[in-house]
């Protein structure tokens, strides 16, 4: 049967994305095939994302080019005596849509996931020890996920830095055993960092 | 509190499409920037669906530039007999690849629903009777969703070619009342299109 190899093309690009199986990528496909402002509008918004989207290369968060290190990290109001540790990019854009942490953030990167074949060197653990080092960091507030890989990555930064003088902190399990830092309320997440305890 | 603009930009494109609220906007959109190359693919096939792909002046279903009229509505082996009107252009290639039909069709780019303000005016309706008159068709097949719009099109398209000496057929309800044509089996739709009856 005859189809229109560019529209085989986009249905078999957009079934790369999470979530998206064949019948909505086709869906998808043709709504945007009969929006073209939006495909228009997509088209250019993933290519600026391509073209101005990139790492801060101290916190390792998402950053603009021409703006490394980002304001995060740059921003002279912040407390810079408390780092907060987690695993993925959005979840620095989280915690501050909820403003719940006032200090500065290092993304790992992940979390490690022997499973997945995920080990320390693909995180961003290395530098995490030098910033504690030289940025005089007193505090380590790991709010990473509270899954095993979670949990592995806490015991394992705990035990990098435990020669340092810093206190590494965890925030608590407010948050249910299991679940995803990006679907907690506020309410849970502002409990989990005010309840947080020495991490030994 | 700062984000990039270009990936507020990125979220809010991605949210005008259909079924993804602001989460899943995020979701897709932290992927994209983990995952450059289903970025890059991703742009590249949406501008190339944007160069490529048209519509045909003839069925209204979907060509490519420099293949207009479309390879259905000029391959000789098919059956130029027997005109299936669908609603919309992926249902072509729904009927294409169940292999349920092999005549030519025909695209309304949608059905009439007084409610939404689609009139006859809005649709492929006035060229279908000329295609009816000129090409020499016997039988018109409505593969029209079986809701009030398609019925109510299906009424419209029978009374617009009565005076003209065609058969008029319509697929028989095979289909649960309600549902939508992508979403019908094999076996529904090779049901519906065999037990097809007279339309008056």
């Amino acid at each position: 049967m005859w189809v229109p190899s560019s529209l085989v093309k986009l249905v078999e690009t957009l079934k790369k994305l999470p979530g998206v199986g064949t019948r909505t990528a086709e869906r998808l496909a043709f709504f945007l095939l009969r929006e073209p402002g939006v495909l228009e509008d997509l088209e250019q918004a993933l290519h600026e994302a391509r073209e101005q989207l990139t790492f801060c290369s101290v916190c390792h968060g998402i950053t603009e080019r021409g703006q490394d290190p980002c304001p995060l990290c740059t921003d002279p109001g912040r407390n810079t005596r408390q780092l907060c540790v987690v695993e993925r990019p959005q979840d620095v854009f989280l915690l501050e849509r909820l403003g719940v942490f006032q200090g500065r953030y290092h993304v790992l990167g992940g979390a490690l996931s022997p499973v997945d074949g995920i080990g320390p060197e693909d995180l961003h653990l290395q530098d995490l020890r030098q910033r504690v080092q030289q940025e005089g960091i007193q505090e380590v507030i790991l709010a990473l996920n509270p899954t095993v890989e979670g949990d592995a990555t806490a015991h394992y930064v705990q035990t990098m830095l435990q020669d340092l003088p810093v206190k590494v902190t965890r925030i608590a399990r407010g948050l249910p055993a299991g679940a995803d830092l990006s679907f907690s309320d506020i309410t849970t997440l502002r409990d989990a960092f005010e309840g947080r305890t020495e991490f030994s």
